[in-house]
């Protein structure tokens, strides 16, 4: 179930009203302040400023402290409507606090911009003092806000940042302070232990730390070099996800990174994904070729590349497919957002019969796929058509039937889903996996879309039972989103302490002294031969002249899920000290023992 | 060993001869002919004739009549040394067979091109018939030849091709025909099978049928898309290679299809290679980016990432890259030469002291690799640096010591090799594998480079026991080639019946009718579920309503290595009904007894 929506809660209130306080606070400790829009947004607030000198990070805590000296003041927050008329002079007159022609600059152009008939109101934080003078701060907004300055309890300034007055590069540059209220110091706390912890799971920074990609400015912005942690943790999800896959009947394909603009041109993509896509491949000699942006296209290429009769279908073709999308620079976020990345790409040719039964099965198969990252708080969005709107194409039976397949396969799978209109492709109805991760961040991973337009566009085909030619729907889904973004997420989810089927070295053998590096090859050669979850174990050997310490230290910064140690005592008993990344020293014990204590790979 | 040379040997006479009785045998025929080239060619010999009027195919078998009754003949070859004047004379006089002035065209153009000081010679072809006439075809030409036309005996015309005069577009088309000829009619018969066989053999054709790949003109040429079957292929090589990489401490990577045309300019491509590569993407507000031709720089920039030490060589970065190279249209060959392609590459940064060790090492694995793959013909060609040139980079002694410690590494392994003096490559010497395939025709395939010109382009250190900066040396090295030029090869070497490791699909499961389903599902999974070779085994069941008789056709057009057939009797029994590829029916047995015919993986 969704939740009162922010935009009309008390918190939103709350923070608005925080926004100005601080402005009050500004300006009063900065008395020659220009002051322009304040709002709430998702986590805190801001205000953007214009100031005479450079403020500095330096200065927070001062706004801050006048903050709460200013809210326990229990001054109370008045709203009074005003004529057009009235407004302006108010905002002109230097009598009244936060006004004056000197700092009217942005808040005329706000009433400029305030259309005809709307009302017109300024918030007024005011107080009487023990000598009986009224003290106020006055400014032009809309609202709501809270009652009383001394509900603003719980707040913090976050940082500082530079922001065009009205977003555009052609105006001033403002100063935008960011803070963050809450109505509970424990809300407050728990916000900003999520921030520090962010910051520390951040996975550009895990990224590198752990050796799993890099980027260089020789190659360029987006384009992730994936080192050999990295490459291994790609190689286990694939792998994972294909024997998912092959299980369930998909077909494996791969296609070309590029192909002839003509190809483009048939699907569309040249008139409606043009922004997105990298400059064409092109001189007057040779045909022009075109970096893919979507494998789609090319999966359509193969079932149109013979005859299909009903008896075929559903046919399910599946690839991790690289495709180069050109982002903003100022867009692209280490592997969440890159310009190259890989799909893992289905795309399932169905009857119309055949639709609700292969949604559940895409459905089931995001779940399994979900369930074994550990992915478990998720929410379900169905992105239906907004009834207002004409942009969609296909006709109404279809989207009907669409939307209802949809619907029907959540209900199969006694699954909750949230409508949301006007969250449909173009081309139809689609389901979107919405997961929460462990710090209650959300980001938008899998998706499953149905598509009436494509196979329009190619004029696929099948014989139907009745020897006639029918169109196929089909079917695009992605249970990962892509293989960056959810290996971004993964880092961030654990901390980059994988589970340990995921981990790109499971099990690290340090041998104490030079003496113990035979047996260390000897075990490392014996668990390297055992399959794991289907794939062999991987195993390092640190043999290294360094102290135990210092390899235990270093095999923990790379959150290594065992380490084994290897010592005289080892030798002779035939054991091997265990230490587990979750539970430390498990003391010595025999490789066989050992071998029983990795966790059960999960069914899948 | 290499065999006697081929220019030297009396095979190439023999052809050449056979040049000249075709082309006597053309010019009775057809008396307006003009004569200009027959020379011998790798598999045969070939003669451009103008004819006044086009020839058919039918016309060979007339004219391949015509050759064979002069052959019979037992015409003797004489040669004869003249002056230029007399030459010119005699290409001019139309009392000499195949000269005359209406003929002479591009025979006075041939003898314009003899430089001054060279001997000048005909070949006379003469008999005397009964009545004691002399009968001759003289045609200019520098031989050696046989000396009777009795020895030309097994010989066949093959084709007919367009040819320009001088190979040059704005002159005269000709007509080529081609034709071979052996010493033994045993040889010409091996050779006329070899073809029969390459034609059955033909990837492209094998490719289609079997559901390997397929091309399309939207796409692109030379751009593969991998059907359901090549890209389990695809997939199975690759698993085992990367696999083998990794008992062998090779690092996975992973890098971008794309880069910024920095990287290229850094690494040279862009001066050495552009001929070879795609359009720029390049618009006037973004960066230019290039498709990667190769996949060295981005290892490099691994490389380069941080400092390394001399504890940390040898570095071994695996990768299959995909690149892609412009290549002209007309040299574009199936999968076999393609525009983009995935390289089993791999990049090793070494000190000179493991130079050979490594090099041991790359060339035990690329072995390992041919063994598993069942190519087992092969020789080894060490290409070096032509003493005489001067286009090699890089100072003597680095050279000395590459080249040293590729016999070296030879050596070792007890290898046999050829030195090919000037085939190294411009950077530093190399070892290519040609392997001989089943019909005894030659591919070069994998390939390993010793480098010293990358590490000082891109100024690479390490740290030595020293503790001062040093250069590494670059092994590049692909066992492969290329996945796809190897896959082509394997098809052609194995007529698409693959070995059952490789095979695709390893197991068709045949019900004979629909209640016999459910077993062949129980069979399938359980099949699905047993790890053969490291990786699951590969099932299909044919569920369809067609007779057994046909299902076991398809499945042997398909070349499935085994079907595994349930009917009554069966689900009585518990028994299957076994078929190999090989050896036909193996009657009924149990699914363990059936596991046990398996072949044995060969060890790797």
């Amino acid at each position: 179930m969704p939740a009162e929506r922010y935009e009309e809660s008390y918190l939103y209130r709350l923070r608005h009203s925080a926004a100005h306080l601080m402005a009050q606070a500004v300006q009063e400790l900065f008395p020659k302040v220009q002051l322009s829009i304040g709002p709430p947004v998702e986590n805190g607030f801001y205000y953007d400023i214009d100031f005479p000198q450079p403020l500095r990070e330096e200065d927070l805590a001062r706004i801050e402290k006048r903050m709460k000296e200013l809210s326990k003041l229990d001054q109370r927050i008045v709203r009074t409507e005003v004529s057009r008329e009235e407004a302006k002079a108010m905002i002109l007159d230097p009598a009244i606090p936060g006004n004056g022609p000197d700092v009217a600059e942005f808040k005329l152009q706000l009433l400029d911009a305030i259309p005809e008939g709307e009302a017109i109101s300024f918030y007024d934080q005011q107080r009487t003092d023990r000598e009986g003078t009224l003290h106020r701060f006055v400014d032009l907004c809309r609202g709501p806000h809270v009652e009383s300055t001394k509900e603003i309890k719980h707040f913090k300034l976050m940082s500082i940042a530079g922001a065009y007055w009205r977003g555009d590069v052609r105006n001033k540059q403002l100063t935008r302070i960011y803070g963050t209220a809450f109505e509970t110091a424990d809300e407050l706390e728990n916000y900003l232990h999520m921030l520090e912890e962010a910051k520390k799971r951040d996975h550009r920074l895990l990224g590198r730390e752990l050796g799993l990609f890099m980027f260089s400015p020789r190659v360029g912005t987006g384009l992730p070099l994936w080192l050999p942690k990295g490459a291994m943790l790609r190689h286990v999800m694939t792998d994972f996800l294909q024997q998912e896959q092959l299980k369930r009947g998909y077909l494996p394909v791969v296609t070309p990174a590029i192909a002839n603009i003509k190809l483009y041109e048939k699907s569309g993509h040249i008139i409606n994904y043009r922004d997105k896509m990298f400059p064409f491949m092109e001189d007057e000699e040779r045909e022009t070729y075109i970096l893919k942006p979507m494998n789609c296209p090319f999966h359509i290429e193969i079932y149109a590349s013979h005859m299909r009769s009903y008896r075929d279908l559903p046919i399910r073709y599946a690839e991790f497919g690289t495709v180069h999308r050109y982002e903003q620079s100022g867009e692209v976020t280490g592997i969440l957002r890159a310009r190259g990345f890989t799909q893992d790409d289905a795309h399932l040719f169905v009857t119309p019969d055949q639709l609700i039964e292969e949604f559940v099965g895409v459905v089931d198969l995001m779940q399994a796929v979900l369930k074994k990252l550990g992915l478990t708080q998720y929410r379900v969005r169905v992105g239906v058509k907004d009834p207002h709107s004409d942009k969609y194409v296909g006709d109404d039976e279809n989207w009907e039937a669409a939307t209802a397949a949809i619907k029907n396969a959540c209900d199969k799978l006694g699954l909750e889903y949230e409508l949301s209109e006007g969250d449909a492709a173009f081309y139809g109805p689609k389901l979107d996996l919405i997961i929460k991760d462990a710090l209650g961040r959300e980001w938008q991973m899998g998706t499953v879309q149905v598509d009436y337009n494509l196979p329009e566009r190619f004029d696929l085909e099948y014989i139907g039972e009745d020897s006639k030619p029918h169109r196929p729907i089909m079917i695009h889904r992605a249970p990962f989103g892509s293989l960056e973004r959810m290996i971004g997420l993964l880092t961030e989810q654990y901390a980059g302490a994988f589970p340990f089927w995921l981990s790109p070295n499971q099990i690290a053998i340090l041998p104490i002294a030079d003496r113990h590096i035979e047996k260390a090859q000897e075990v490392a050669e014996c668990l390297r031969g055992t399959i794991y979850d289907t794939r062999p174990l991987r195993v390092s050997v640190d043999e290294r002249r360094e102290t135990l310490g210092k390899k235990i230290r270093e095999a923990q910064l790379q959150k290594t899920p065992f380490m084994l140690i290897i010592g005289d005592k080892d030798l002779e008993d035939g054991t091997l000290g265990v230490r587990s990344r979750e539970e430390g020293d498990l003391g010595a014990m025999t490789l066989s023992d050992f071998l029983g204590k990795l966790p059960h790979p999960s069914a899948s």
